[in-house]
């Protein structure tokens, strides 16, 4: 797999985006898109190649909510672009990975994934096809 | 700058290491190194020319130690490669942030330098010179 992206939460895309440029001198960020499955919209700032993904609850519960209320926001997961998306999860599956959301229909068309890992520090790791899956 | 590493807190990166490799297929882990100045163990996986810096405390009062202390370890802070680093140092400082490590010679006798902001959702950037700085 590869390393596509650094999913941030934040409580909005609007309040961090410009000043993210600024700062880390980052691509312009991509329009937001609205993940109706996820419940947040998100939009990715290019580091070269890898990409921050900032994320914002666009419901009262989503599954970054929690998240967002105990940390007030920040670095949430890792994602990793996949030849074949269901291969991955369920590879991952076997070394022990639960997964809380089934491969569906995300950002850029893509089919993502979440996994959660007890074992790894970083907990979530989100596994996402190439660019325009059919 | 050139996103360079995830800096990833851990209680202790044997714990971690191997599980990491499996599960991700990263590289192998390089070398721990003892960063003095930092009072933490350093190792790095290759995510494939972006890298995973585990980081472990090896005293019992660290710049870690509170974060590992509350949280378990996890995503900790994002780190940049700058042809100077006490230019992009000073950039940073003009932009808002505070310095909470002055440039220090740290892994690969790199210079690094540590950044806060309270204005980004991730709050702490990390500034190295390019490998082998004279």
């Amino acid at each position: 797999m590869k390393f596509h992206h650094v999913g941030v939460v934040v409580d909005k895309i609007d309040r961090y985006s410009t000043q993210i440029q600024n700062i880390l001198k980052t691509g312009t960020a991509s329009i937001p898109f609205e993940d109706k499955i996820q419940k947040v919209n998100v939009s990715f700032l290019d580091l070269g190649g890898i990409y921050l993904e900032l994320i914002e609850p666009n419901q009262r519960q989503t599954p970054v909510t929690s998240f967002l209320k105990s940390s007030g926001g920040g670095l949430h997961h890792l994602a990793f672009e996949a030849d074949d998306v269901y291969e991955s999860v369920s590879e991952l599956k076997q070394k022990g990975g639960k997964v809380v959301c089934e491969p569906a229909k995300g950002f850029e068309e893509r089919l993502i994934s979440f996994i959660f890992f007890e074992s790894l520090p970083f907990k979530l790791v989100e596994v996402i096809s190439k660019k325009k899956y059919n």
